[in-house]
């Protein structure tokens, strides 16, 4: 809808991130700043990603049982202040409103859902037969960040899931908060292209209320390392805290367990960082609404009929929802340049030779490499192509993430390492104190997740002389 | 998830109409209350017909080239007032927050979301190649209800879809308008088996802010009419408030014409009270998350093999997603109330005596109809029967609806037909003075809309002595 104001994105990935990565958000049409500072507006091409999301989480939300519902926007004040560690982390971000609740009481719009829903679910649950109870809701959640905004990654307003099941023991709740996690993995992986690390957050950085917080994470260009999902063990405290308990098997009123477990709009930003390029956005192909564009390349002489080969292809490739691009107002060259700003994974070109050849051009968004195929094996080609290209991002970027991950011994190389962007793994204690001290001596850092089945080993601390210690990612994060 | 406190619904659909709707709704465990007065809870069997809706709908908008985005929760105040119609309209049911932009600004939480997103138009429509520009968005609304909380008909937080289009010509916009009432028609009819009349708002009820407004009404068994969707045509006072325009083909700037158009989850209100019963839900078999519950009727000595047979039959149909309902604390005459309850298309009963003959007893929710049916034709019979029930749903309620629009032609026999909950069909001269006279002459009742396709007729208004006049339909409504 919107014209690029200047062709292209003007700044290198490598030299300016930050100012590469807001042009491509807003110049490949994903999404837009808002007149309400903080909120953004998501364009049809990004909203098509987060839709691709939803349709296949909700594939494999179904086959584990877990089913969607819709529980109100706004929370009552008393419903925070229950669980005393979750409102000590929500409230300074909570925005509220004006009209009130009937009972005079404030109102808060959801930061997250944990308290409004545990109130159903204390009225819900009676008895060990209703365990396990497993629920998910799509929606919009409100935090009011004071820091700058950064499209798709902290906005005062983004969508997201939110998974909230409830557990007769321990383990059903341990096993099934490490199910989600994979979920969120393989998500990542087979519909985003995009690798992640498997963890644990530190005690300091873990969700307000959880007993653990399991965490997926990933590394952008610029070395930071980005939170893509996560999925809590809460323990039992919110379910103290709302009196949600069961009649158990043994005949006894017994506490259950829960978990809660999101992942957001904020992997649209993943998305864009790690697999963008100087020219653009480059798709994955199974999130991109049109997977090819086709473009005639038009002489004056044979322009009708280039045109109307170029529509032939159009309507063999239909199902790959192609965008035809027979605008004469622009030069092919110009075309190239806008669609691969926008990241469409593939781009036709059909010209009076290919048409005497029988053929057409293909080119590679991610690679940028030309081929000529025949028009009889163009469907089953272009089908192979985007397989391909699915499969080599995520190749490109796993390979990235692999070679980006530092095993350092001493305080020196963990500044090199993170001056050079990389995810720095080091013995750690695991100790509060140690983990500050740490922080505040490397400017920036934190602990991004003690990575999952690492066991604990006879290793010096990085900073004191404690052992047993086991290896934490530290790294700049978003 | 939730036991019903007492097994069925308590009072019949004929005398206390009202409370058997709350009941239904509650016992079939569609929604909620919240402890947030107004906000409800809509639950996985709710929610998955929201679902079931939102699919529908979202492939016909694919067809029609409509695209969806998200826009912001939160509106600024001066946004609303720059249509004086609309803030008139919508300021008293708006729901502000605390927080404040950062130009000071107050911010509301979306009632509708034209001045919002016509405002992000304003930066992106330059020419009248960007037209038309089709957008959609799904999303919750609230609106501060100062009546009685109905579920799913009147909340201050409901969801739904909200098109919002951009047109060269007044002639595109009508036409469009147009298409998306009756998209809404389709939808209603093929997938929740409601009828609806399509007609148009007199100027009193159109909606704040709008050229006209087209509606789908459908009447409920109490006699009242309900709004299912509406598509306005906005005309150009928008796109002036907002200063949307474009450089026409003519290459001057030209005032575009728009429109939007809604539907939302009250339809899953208006599908509980056109199809429910004495017994409770009745639910469209495309809109049921389990289509069959499969029900062993079991005896001491054959109980193994009768449930054995129970589960080769749940393989058999696990396409329709069953429910096997084999637990052995409750009677299967308690499992037959639950079940027809909770408004499941087939209840599938299979006892020692079913075995013998390589039969089932498969019993239709709407008719109660029994038919023995041979294991070896089931899954072809299931979908027949399914099919069949969709269909008669359908005819059923259309029946009770044009039986239900009397004709009048004088105030006695237009009361009569109010008392028996009939629409009332009247020639009226549209003159707003009128209008509001009759509604003050007649109890509750309101003009909900003028009947599309019906011309100006040589007949005089039923109130006063103009001719020249239509046909109206008016009714008591929610």
């Amino acid at each position: 809808m919107e014209k690029p104001k200047e062709l292209g994105i003007t700044v290198s990935k490598d030299k300016d991130f930050s100012e590469w990565y807001t042009q491509v958000v807003q110049k490949a049409e994903l999404a837009d700043y808002s007149p309400v500072k903080g909120f953004m507006v998501i364009k049809p091409n990004a909203y098509y990603i987060w839709e691709s999301i939803q349709n296949y989480f909700n594939q494999r939300l179904q086959k584990l049982k877990v089913r969607n519902a819709y529980f109100p926007l706004l929370i009552p004040e008393s419903f925070f202040k229950k669980e005393s560690e979750h409102a000590k982390g929500f409230t300074p971000e909570v925005a509220w409103i004006e009209n009130k609740n009937d009972t005079g009481e404030k109102l808060a719009i959801r930061p997250t859902s944990e308290t409004i829903i545990y109130d159903s679910y204390s009225n819900w649950i009676r008895s060990w037969r209703d365990l396990p109870l497993r629920i998910n809701q799509w929606c919009n959640v409100v935090r009011w960040e004071t820091k700058t905004t950064r499209l798709f990654l902290r906005t005062r307003e983004f969508l997201w899931q939110e998974g909230h099941c409830v557990y007769e023991t321990k383990e059903d709740c341990d096993k099934e908060t490490l199910i989600y996690l994979e979920e969120y993995e393989k998500l990542c992986k087979e519909l985003l292209a995009i690798p992640v690390i498997k963890g644990k957050k530190t005690e300091k950085e873990k969700f307000a209320g959880a007993l653990y917080t399991t965490t997926i994470e990933s590394l952008m260009p610029d070395g930071r390392s980005l939170q893509c999902g996560t999925s809590h063990n809460l323990g039992q405290d919110f379910a103290k805290s709302f009196k949600i308990n069961f009649l158990g098997r043994n005949e006894k009123p017994t506490i259950p367990w829960q978990n809660s477990w999101g992942i957001s709009t904020r992997l649209i930003g993943a998305l864009t960082m790690i697999h963008g390029d100087n020219k653009g956005l480059v798709l994955p192909p199974k999130v991109a609404f049109n997977k090819i564009v086709i473009i005639p390349i038009v002489f004056d002489k044979d322009k009708e009929l280039t045109i109307k080969k170029a529509k032939e292809i159009y309507q063999l490739l239909k199902s790959f929802n192609p965008i035809m691009d027979d605008r004469d107002n622009y030069s092919a060259g110009w075309k190239f340049n806008e669609w691969e700003l926008k990241g469409i994974p593939l781009r036709i070109e059909i010209g009076p030779r290919d048409i005497k050849e029988k053929q057409v051009i293909i080119v590679r968004r991610d690679t940028n490499k030309k081929e000529a195929v025949k028009l009889n094996k163009i469907n089953q080609k272009v089908k192979k192509l985007l397989d391909e290209m699915q499969n080599d991002m995520y190749i490109k970027a796993k390979k990235f993430l692999d070679s980006s991950i530092i095993l350092v011994k001493n305080i020196t190389e963990f500044n090199k390492a993170i001056e050079n962007k990389k995810i720095v793994a080091a013995y750690h204690c695991q100790d509060l104190k140690c983990e500050d001290s740490l922080k505040n001596k490397i400017n920036g850092i934190k602990a991004i997740c003690i990575p999952l089945n690492k066991a604990k080993k006879n290793e010096k601390c990085i900073l004191c002389d404690k052992t047993q210690s086991m290896i934490i990612y530290f790294a700049k994060s978003y």
